[in-house]
C-alpha cells in the first residue's frame, strides 16, 4: 500500500521467530548440541533407551521419579470419539484424525486446571488407541480393543495390526517413542504451553500441539528418508548412489541438524537398538549400511561441515521396520511426543504466567474510512 | 529435588510470559492504550462499527480492501462435522464442540498452505453454523440449515433460534462481532501464528486458537458481568449496590483493562449502538444505568486509578440482549475472532518464519540412572 501513510516506527528490538529469546524455564530436558547430548531430567537419553521404556520415561517426565518398571497400557476409545472417527473420510490425514480424536476426548473427560499426571496418563494412553482405530477404519477394518496386558507401544502396534508384535519389534518402536518423547521448546511444545498458560485444559493444549506438529517445518517429512532408502535399494549400491546424489547437488535426507553439531544422540540410541536386533528388518539393515557410506563421503567432500546423522534418518527405517506406513509417521511421532507435551502442561500449570508477547504494528497510520 | 545437583545457570535474559517482547510484525490492528484507540488497518474501530458490518471488516482484515457492501452468509455444516457434533454429550462445553467442529472441518477441506482469503471466508462462515447446530442439538432440537440471504451474524442467530432476528438485534450483535474481530497478539492469536509458522493448515491454527481462548485468563468470564447486572436488579438500586460492593472490597466486573488506560474504544462503540436502539433489551438498559453510577463512584473513590469501562462490560448485556445464554458467550467471542485469527494466518504465511523460542533449563545436572 504505497499510497498510504505508515504508522510511526516501533523501534523496540525484535527477534524474528523469537530466535534466541528465552520464553520460559523447564526442568524436563536439556539439549547440548555441541556435545551431541540430550538428557531428560538429567538422565542421558542413551541410558534411558537402554534401561527404560516409554512408560517409565513418561512417568519420569510427569513426576520426576524414575521407576523402570512403570507400565502404561493403552486405554479404550470412548464412544463419542469412535463415532467421530467413523464419520471421517478414509482419505483424511492421520494427523487430522488424531487432532479430532483428542478434541472429542477433551469434551468427554475432566478438563480441570492445572493439568495433573493422572490427566497426562489418561490422554497419553488414549491417543494410540484412537490413531490405531482410524488406521484400521480407513482400510475398511474394524478397530481392535486395547489389550490391558500390553504396554503402550506394543499395545499400539497390536491395535494397528490386530496382532501383538514380537519383543524385538516392540522394543525398536519403544526406543523411537523414548527418543521422541521430549525435546525442549519446539513449536508444538511451545504451542502447548501458550494454550496452557491461559488456564485452558490439557486436551486443548495437546490439540494445538498436534496442529503445530502437522506443519512440515516441524513434523518434518519422514517419507523422504524412506524414499531415499528405497532408491538406494541395496547396500552395495550405496556408495555410488550417495556420490551421484551429492554430485547432482541434491541433499542427503537425514543428515545435519539445526542444534546438534555432533552425532544426534537420538539417532545413536536408535542405531544401537537396531544393531542389537537378532532379526533386523531389511529397512534397518539397509539404513545402517547407507549411513556408514554417507558419513564417510560427506566427511570427505565437506570436511568443515558438521553433517552428522539426525534422528529422522533412523526414525524412518524403525517405523517402516515395525510395519507402519509412511503416512502414519507424523501422527506416530505425535503419539511419542504426548509425554513431553503433557509434562510441559503440568510444568506450566505449576508455575503459571500468561504467555502473551507484543507485536510491532507496521500497517497504515490512522485514517478515516472512505465515504 | 534438593539432593540433586542443579545444571549450570543459563544467564541469558528472560522475560516471563514474553511480556514486552516483540514476537512479530502485523499490519492488521493497532492498539493505543493511553488514548483508548483501536484501529484495524488504520481505520478507527468506532467508524468501522458505524459504517461497516462484520463481513466488511473481515474482508478488510483478510485483503486490506474496504468494501462496506461485502456479504458473508453462513455456510452449511458438512455431514462428518454434524455426525461428530451429534456424538458429543449434551453437557459438552460449547468451546469443546466448536474446537471439535473446526478440527473435523479441517479433515474434509483444502489444507493447502499458505492460508488464503478464500479459506478464511470458508472457515469463518462455517463455524457459526456448527456452533448453532450444537446449541440446538444439546437442547434436543434439530439443527437449522443456514439461510443464504442472511449475512453472517443474522444467519448465526437464525440458526441458534430457528427464526431470523430483527434488524436492531442483528445490528447489536454485528457490532459485538466487529469489535471482537481482532486485537493484536493475544494468546489465541499468537497460538494461531505459531501453528501457522510450521506451515500447518488454517484449521489446525484456528483449532489451537480456540483452545487458547477457552482458558479463563484469555476468554474471560463474561458470565460474571451477567451475574453482576442480575444482582443489581434495577437502575435505582445501582448506586447502593456499587457502594456496598466496593465497601466489601469486592471487584466491579467490567472495569479496568491491562492495556487501555482510557475508556475501552470497543466498549464505547458497543454503548453507542446500544443507545441508538429503539427497543433496548432490558439487559442493555440496566447496563447503561449501572455504568454511569459505577464510573462516578469509582472516580470518587479511586481518583488516581484509570478504572474505565472495558469491552466485557458491554459484551455481556449485548449477548444476553440478543438471546444467547452465558455458556455460549466464549464460543460466540471465538466466532467473532475468526476474522482476526484467519487474517493473522494469512499474514504469517505471506512472510513466514518458524516461531521457535528458546527455553532455560533449570533441572538437575547430568546424572547416571539409578541401578
Amino acid at each position: 500500500m504505497p499510497d498510504v501513510a505508515a504508522a510511526p516506527a516501533d523501534t523496540r528490538p525484535y527477534s524474528p521467530g523469537l530466535e534466541g529469546v528465552i520464553a520460559g524455564e523447564s526442568s524436563l530436558s536439556q539439549i547440548d548440541g555441541e556435545a551431541g547430548a540430550l538428557r531428560y531430567r538429567g538422565y542421558p537419553i542413551g541410558e534411558l533407551v537402554e534401561a527404560g521404556s516409554y512408560a517409565a520415561v513418561a512417568e519420569l517426565l510427569w513426576t520426576g521419579d524414575w521407576n523402570p518398571g512403570a507400565k502404561l497400557p493403552c486405554q479404550p476409545v470412548p464412544d463419542a470419539v469412535m463415532t467421530a472417527l467413523r464419520a471421517l473420510p478414509r482419505s483424511a490425514r492421520p494427523m487430522d484424525a488424531l487432532r479430532t480424536a483428542v478434541s472429542v476426548w477433551g469434551s468427554v473427560t475432566d478438563p480441570s486446571w492445572p493439568a495433573t499426571p493422572d490427566q497426562a496418563r489418561a490422554l497419553t494412553a488414549f491417543s494410540p488407541s484412537a490413531l490405531a482405530a482410524f488406521a484400521r477404519l480407513r482400510q475398511g477394518l474394524e478397530p481392535v480393543a486395547p489389550d490391558p496386558d500390553l504396554d503402550l507401544v506394543a499395545g499400539y502396534l497390536y491395535q494397528v495390526n490386530g496382532r501383538a508384535p514380537d519383543t524385538e519389534t516392540a522394543r525398536a518402536l519403544d526406543a523411537y517413542f523414548v527418543v521422541g518423547a521430549e525435546h525442549g521448546f519446539n513449536a508444538s511444545t511451545f504451542t502447548c504451553r501458550v494454550i496452557t498458560s491461559t488456564r485452558s485444559d490439557l486436551a486443548s493444549a495437546v490439540v494445538g500441539a498436534i496442529g503445530a506438529m502437522k506443519g512440515p517445518l516441524h513434523g518434518g517429512a519422514p517419507s523422504e528418508v524412506v524414499e531415499q532408502i528405497h532408491e538406494v535399494g541395496s547396500p552395495e549400491k550405496a556408495e555410488q548412489w550417495v556420490r551421484d546424489t551429492l554430485a547432482k547437488g541434491d541433499r542427503l535426507m537425514g543428515f545435519g541438524h539445526r542444534v546438534y553439531r555432533a552425532y544426534d544422540p537420538r539417532a545413536a540410541a536408535l542405531r544401537k537398538v537396531a544393531e542389537g536386533m537378532e532379526h533386523r528388518p531389511e529397512w534397518l539393515e539397509l539404513a545402517i549400511a547407507v549411513e556408514d557410506v554417507a558419513l564417510r563421503v560427506l566427511q570427505e567432500k565437506y570436511p568443515d561441515r558438521p553433517l552428522r546423522t539426525n534422528v529422522e534418518y533412523y526414525a524412518a527405517p524403525v517405523l517402516m521396520g515395525v510395519g507402519l506406513t509412511p503416512d502414519l509417521f507424523p501422527a506416530t511421532f505425535a503419539l511419542a511426543r504426548h509425554a513431553g507435551w503433557t509434562a510441559h502442561a503440568i510444568e506450566q500449570g505449576a508455575n503459571n504466567r500468561l504467555i502473551r508477547p507484543d507485536v510491532r504494528y507496521v500497517g497504515p497510520a490512522e485514517r478515516p474510512l472512505p465515504r
